[in-house]
């Protein structure tokens, strides 16, 4: 049980939808920033995006953002859940991954652990496997919101679903609708 | 420098300031966030908020916002710059604030480290000093969101400028006008 009232069968709205149904004022802003970073117009596609929050979340040990973004990564990237459980459960340095991804990736994890570990040398790194300076900005970006959907999913003590179909339910509608519309 | 061109002068526009130029479509949901956290409607005074926002920009060593928000603070809570530094610089435990607002500093506290840190002891020892669940919520939320925006501060390398008169008159601005409209 979440460690506040939060006025909904957690079964029915787990890990971050409890949340968001108890406080719709931060609901907003949180689920448009996600959808401009993670689905809006860009050069790393909507599944290279996901699969960069999977990773972060896994990295901060967020059961129920790992396991959310993981299914939307899934479900948008060439290579699906193989390439994903590579990078999320193993290791992004062999994953069958793009060099450019790669290196984004290294910053990201930089960021989750201290925006301050980010060195020039991981930033030139990824520049010089092609990385635009958009891409490296969104980079840092989604790395270090999902530094607070994490914290804030765990510091609720939110509850994450054990049934891989709730995740993949989720996924479906994301893809369909995005997060601005949590329906 | 920053770790990428962001195409403004960085003494004019220094620390989140700079990538808010560079990337509206993101500045957008971050400022709304912060409006709503910081300055909305609330049984915590603004002051208060940006106290919990200092404190947890200063456990991160992040100087830019550490440096910001206990001038947001120092503006707008009973006690100014004296209470501030001693819960920033010094120590929330023997610092003159009310037994509620340490309470819920020490929640903050457990989300900048960890989400998973914050117990239901401690959530239970907020409720008994008087702590409400919106209080909680938002408590949690704060500390989370500033895990994100001194990750993007730092992970970009921006500029955290010296001048203590700098961070004065960003205080003016945000108290005149908020953070929905960076002017």
């Amino acid at each position: 049980m979440a460690h506040i009232e939060l006025g909904v069968d957690e079964r029915r709205f787990p890990g971050i939808t409890g949340p968001m149904r108890f406080r719709p004022e931060t609901a907003k802003p949180l689920n448009d920033l996600a959808e401009v970073l993670l689905r809006g117009p860009h050069p790393l596609t909507p599944g290279e995006r996901e699969l960069i929050a999977a990773y972060v979340s896994g990295g901060n040990e967020c059961r129920f953002c790992r396991d959310s973004h993981s299914a939307f990564a899934t479900a948008q990237l060439d290579g699906g859940a193989d390439v994903v459980d590579r990078v999320v459960r193993g290791d992004p340095a062999t994953a069958p991954i793009s060099t450019k991804l790669r290196a984004l990736l290294r910053i990201a994890d930089a960021v989750r652990r201290d925006g301050k570990a980010v060195t020039a040398a991981l930033v030139d790194a990824a520049r010089a496997e092609g990385a635009t300076d958009l891409e490296i900005h969104d980079t840092v970006l989604i790395a270090a919101a999902f530094c607070m959907y994490n914290r804030y999913v765990d510091g609720l003590g939110t509850l994450a679903p054990d049934d891989p179909e709730a995740y993949a339910q989720s996924a479906r509608r994301i893809v369909a609708v995005g997060y601005a519309d949590p329906g």
